[in-house]
């Protein structure tokens, strides 16, 4: 089964990686917005694109990880989330916690999709 | 292949996913109890049941992510999951971190599982 | 489909779990050396070793995530990952966020790749 990678600006990693219907993508803010829902949308916006290049789309998640770096700011977050996802056939497993996160990034969304 | 969602009460986001022959699945203690150790069983019956709802079981784990709260916990939260867990033959390949939660969460387990 | 258990030295829990053309793994430097340049060398030798005897290797690599104790040492951590990882053609989906860890560890690496 061969493995396709989708490589962005960073080295050593890639923003979507898919093998055997499956795509794993990862996004975050590239403009260091300054609240979170902001940095949602981007992020969000970003993942979906992301997404249909590799194959996939917001429709076929499977599993979300978010990472907040602070979950005070959770309903805010969530508030994006769930306009973005709409309606039920589109909701992935989802877990959100709180974590540190690099330069000014306060969220960053890791995902598991079907091809 | 198809997409098979189980929804719980959350908007958004769903307890468990299941598409070619993986089952995703995360679980939280629902009732804040007050110790690690009570969240930790409740966390792992509730994620029981979703596993058998959604085709797998706890012999079907492969990934499982342990979020805690307060580290300083994990022997507890361990105690009680090698007590779940059982023998060899169910041992998934598991990660343990600290992280922030939300509301009164102690532990949330997310799993990767085989249907 | 058969699911196939790595057991290390830990209870309740495999070094990794190849099912269905995938492995999933999980590695961290079980020497406590004092920095994370060199908990992240040893932590990806290991993984190295571990990939391998479950069918996979690091040009296989999916998906990573990086645990870090303390985001400030992500650069350190990035050189040594940069020069293991190698060329374009390994590069997998990866997020680096910090969390809290187990004893003295610095980072954990935990991924999925290809048989």
């Amino acid at each position: 089964m061969t493995i396709k990678r989708f490589h962005g600006t960073s080295r050593g990693r890639c923003r979507a990686v898919a093998h055997g219907g499956l795509v794993y993508a990862v996004a975050t803010d590239t403009g260091s917005a300054p609240t979170v829902a902001e940095q949602t949308r981007s992020t969000l916006a970003i993942l979906e694109r992301i997404l249909v290049e590799a194959g996939s789309g917001k429709g076929r998640l499977l599993q979300a990880t978010v990472y907040l770096r602070d979950m005070v700011t959770k309903a805010e977050m969530d508030a994006v989330w769930c306009d973005w996802i709409g309606d039920k056939d589109n909701w992935p497993q989802r877990a959100c916690v709180g974590t540190d996160l690099a330069g000014n990034d306060l969220v960053e969304i890791v995902v598991t999709a079907a091809a």
